[in-house]
């Protein structure tokens, strides 16, 4: 083909482009999610019976990177909330805010946008519905820790006259059934549908604003969970209620991938990627079904400083995280009880212990469970050769996922803001 | 426009990309250099005076990540030499094989199939010019560690007659001027250019065949080179000679940035990834004005655990790395001869020690400059909050780079041997 033949099809090709309108646009945000997390979930999922690795889902929509430092002022590693605002808004602020810039004030989200435009909108999170991520999309507060108020404006905020959220799905009595205020009752009192138990979501009517609290705080771990999964279910719900003829946002919030990253969790680390990684291959078909919706995935920064491999030793085995009957936090919680941990060590961890490692879990005395989490996290850890740097963040860039109308401009490095400001674009390439 | 239209341009643009079949291939290894090291070099040249984070060009390269893994017999993580030759032949092997699979068969490598096709190859790097990456491009051998027969292969294997290399730019007199051998002379006999000073490179003859050793093994760190660069002018000089019209291929290392992560240095890995910064800026301009050439540019495998913030600190400092007037290995070796350290350390560090600093210095008592060398990294890490889990190499993904004809085909995720595929299949299209 002649070069200026080429020339002209790619410019044809380009103004194609320029007229994508997505119906409906999921994000969907793993927390804490840096690259050394989505390359040991495939060596976690990996069949071992089989000569190569086999692909996953992650890598099937792999696109590009994005770096997530927060504004300058608060140097070059971000917290949640300021990550979660520059996906929101496409703005940089500061560690803490909530859909605020680095002067306070309001920036309207990706969220709030598609609500004024006629679209329904949700959020599902294995947090609270109120912490910093899904909080970022749906309010704005100068303060990640005012939960309270967050949970009070996602039913006093009105954008035309309506509610931001039209399904709210996660763990969060705590902040919704107050003394002071009983938001369930309000919402249910406005018309929203209210289920507090994560199997009563396929009995509710398709197409109903809906409020599904499933914990005090953050939602079990998935390791404790029917079946280790939870986010697949959210996700399948939250859609059934969103699906309409003009559109819907919805942002979806692996939020535990970062708990377990702040706990050096190695063993709830891999099966909260897990929990993510059946969800988004629920998505991926679901995407088949419905090309005209755009599906961007991507996290907030990475945690824990996370290697696969450490100690100078070039293997890494995630045959022992496998077996785990529970997580290491609850775990732990059991062992609290009894003095000779042996047995129901090895039987809750999936292995049999050896004297050293029953040792190093008899001798802890203490009234929280946190000493027998670090304890067998560290069992994970020499097993399968995981390193740690930090309970914080790091600063690494992070993947970016993409699959659908759009998907194409999320391709490359890109800050983090370009890729809300992106879906700002698509979204107002509304027809 | 219509779908079917938007269909039609499509097909068109795919079969306008199946006669892709660019005229040279610049293939670039950052050894050890995962996401963490190119994320840290933006934050390490990133302006401070701008509330902006500059790009770098590493980002503006950026299309996709590739998975590192070795033969599956070896386990997760990866040597040099295996990636190496999986980047190079498109086949899995074990850790060690230089460009032979797993049951120590040689097979043919891309530099290999672009020399029978006619065109001119090279190799520059900053390791001896018969380490793993380089060797595993240019030669088969069992085993990375049999140096001496390596560097026989690079002139008594012929393809079509002719010697495999056009050019060898980097470090190796050891190896090539020996007691039983002198390959320098033999080379300087078949007609190649022999230079041992980087400054001569520029008297060269444009074209003609070259030789260039510049250390009994791996080059001098950047840091203690002139102006903290050698890639760059080893680029240039390699390109000079290659460029013909039948096309080349050339591969270029940054040998050190692997050995920076090894030592656990984040002083010199930064001034490692800033040679390669310049000399990747510098094949950008290239590439403008030689449309007809492809760049690819990725790592073999990360390197030490690297992390951007540590201990549980928010925050990642690179301003106390800009200053160093030399190496840290360089720092050790100067301070081994004398007892009161702080004055020289403070100066050749770039900034004032504080006493405890100081002390963790002058308490050092070795024959060895190792280490005095972990000592000053140690000071460098608390400075700028810099973690690491090991002294060996990680299993995260590496990001791919490209740039020029058929780069679009390195986009997303890929198995390093599917890169070393699409190179194969890119040079079976010349025309």
């Amino acid at each position: 083909m002649k070069p200026i033949a080429t020339l002209l099809l790619a410019v044809l090709c380009q103004s194609a482009l320029a007229n994508t309108a997505p119906q409906n646009i999921i994000m969907v945000v793993g927390d804490g999610m840096g690259p050394s997390f989505t390359t040991a979930y495939r060596m976690y999922a990996d069949d071992p019976s089989t000569a190569e690795v086999e692909e996953t889902v992650f890598d099937r929509l792999l696109v590009g990177m994005a770096s997530t430092h927060p504004d300058m002022e608060t140097g070059y590693i971000t917290d949640s909330a300021a990550s979660a605002t520059a996906l929101s808004t496409g703005v940089k602020t500061y560690n803490g805010a909530i859909g605020v810039d680095a002067n306070k004030q309001p920036v309207q989200t990706v969220l709030e946008l598609a609500k004024m435009q006629g679209r329904k909108t949700g959020i599902a999170v294995t947090s609270q519905i109120n912490h910093a991520t899904p909080a970022s999309f749906g309010a704005h507060n100068e303060s990640r820790q005012n939960y309270d108020k967050i949970a009070d404006g996602y039913f006093d905020v009105k954008i035309n006259g309506q509610f931001v959220l039209d399904v709210m799905l996660g763990g969060g009595w705590q902040y919704f059934i107050r003394d002071d205020r009983n938001l369930v009752e309000q919402f249910k009192a406005a018309g929203y549908e209210y289920v507090d138990d994560i199997t009563q979501l396929d009995t509710v009517k398709a197409g109903t604003p809906l409020l599904g609290l499933f914990a005090d705080k953050g939602m079990p771990w998935a390791l404790d969970s029917a079946n280790h999964m939870r986010l697949p279910a959210l996700t399948k719900a939250a859609i059934r209620q969103l699906e309409n003829d003009q559109g819907y946002f919805l942002l979806i919030e692996a939020s535990q991938v970062d708990w377990a990253g702040h706990g050096n969790d190695i063993g709830s680390s891999m099966a909260e990627m897990h929990d993510l990684a059946v969800a988004l291959e629920w998505l991926e078909q679901y995407l088949v079904k419905n090309p005209d919706t755009l599906l961007v995935v991507t996290a907030d920064h990475s945690t824990g400083g996370l290697s696969i491999g450490a100690n100078d030793n070039y293997s890494w085995s995630p045959k022992w995280l496998k077996n785990l009957k529970a997580s290491p936090v609850e775990i732990a919680t059991q062992l609290m009880t009894i003095k000779n941990r042996g047995a129901l060590a090895s039987d809750l961890m999936g292995f049999e212990l050896t004297t050293e490692e029953v040792s190093s879990l008899n001798v802890i005395e203490s009234d929280e469970p946190r000493p027998l989490h670090n304890a067998i996290s560290k069992i994970l850890d020499n097993r399968s050769n995981t390193g740690w740097t930090t309970t914080g963040h790091t600063g690494v860039d992070v993947p970016i996922f993409a699959k659908g109308v759009g998907s194409e401009r999320f391709r490359g490095h890109m800050d983090n803001t370009r890729i809300a400001q992106t879906m700002f674009e698509l979204l107002r390439n509304k027809k």
